[in-house]
């Protein structure tokens, strides 16, 4: 199963993408795509649909793993992150891909064993895992590998929630 | 100039068509692009995106008024209409069409001529000023017009501030 990881923004889209066997994962590839800060916030939305449309041509992953959006820090940051995730979880629907989501809790417990390990234990584990020289660069990346290893490691386990469970908004 | 205005969500999205020449306007149409809460969050926001490209493509704006977004209440509700805006914002750069976006206060400004109006003032104002017999349903609608008319009422006395001026995120 090839599980696509994304960690959404604006500025900085992470994306790793992992091949899953029986317990067994093995990286393939991982970047990220990115949007000049100079361009308007539509502009910049518009390049994060097309260049993952186009990724996910070129990758073909089995399904998705997102991040959930959290805020107990900038709320500024997180409603235009927001508005990114908003264009990648469309672009998902468009492609076909089934989405899982996973908070960063989630995430942590996953590839560490314990829910609220530092980054820094993360990326180590993201590393060894995936059996890598160095932590995958950015940190939007390596966080998009910890999302689609989460997913691996996950879904055997317990039925993964689909993204956006039916919801009153 | 065929003004379109849009007040985004994810539940609903109302659209207001205005033909404004020389500081008249006239209502060309409205209403609401409506999305199920009982599906998943990524397929809200495809038929969102999806429905806005066939708007778009019917209606022929020349540019699209949205409203920015302001959150003094409740916080899910606004990250969730951000995902819903960012879908807009990039429909609408997808399809060509050049973006303003304002504030509820310039709303209120420009379309009642005080920035603090209550809701129900705007709203008897959107149906004198398109000389309407009754304030349009639902209110997502009306403020969607309301939104086209600050456009039209604004874009000669100023220049108008483009979507996502070039910000740090």
């Amino acid at each position: 199963m090839r599980i696509l990881g994304i960690d959404p923004g604006v500025a900085t889209i992470g994306f790793g993408l992992v091949e899953a066997d029986r317990g067994q994962a093995r990286m393939v590839t991982y970047g990220a795509i990115t949007t000049p800060a100079g361009l308007p916030l539509s502009r910049r939305l518009y390049q994060i649909g097309a260049d993952m449309e186009d990724l996910i041509g070129q990758l073909r992953p089995d399904v998705i793993s997102i991040e959930e959006l959290f805020f107990n820090t900038n709320i500024t940051t997180g409603i235009a992150v927001a508005h990114g995730r908003g264009v990648l979880l469309y672009t998902a629907e468009k492609c076909g891909v089934p989405l899982f989501e996973y908070t960063p809790s989630q995430v942590k417990l996953a590839v560490t064993g314990y829910g609220k390990a530092e980054k820094r234990q993360v990326m180590d584990m993201v590393r060894r895992l995936l059996k890598l020289q160095k932590v995958p660069r950015p940190d939007d990346a390596a966080d998009a590998l910890a999302l689609a290893l989460c997913h691996a490691r996950s879904f055997t386990s317990r039925l993964p929630r689909e993204a956006g469970v039916p919801e009153t908004i």
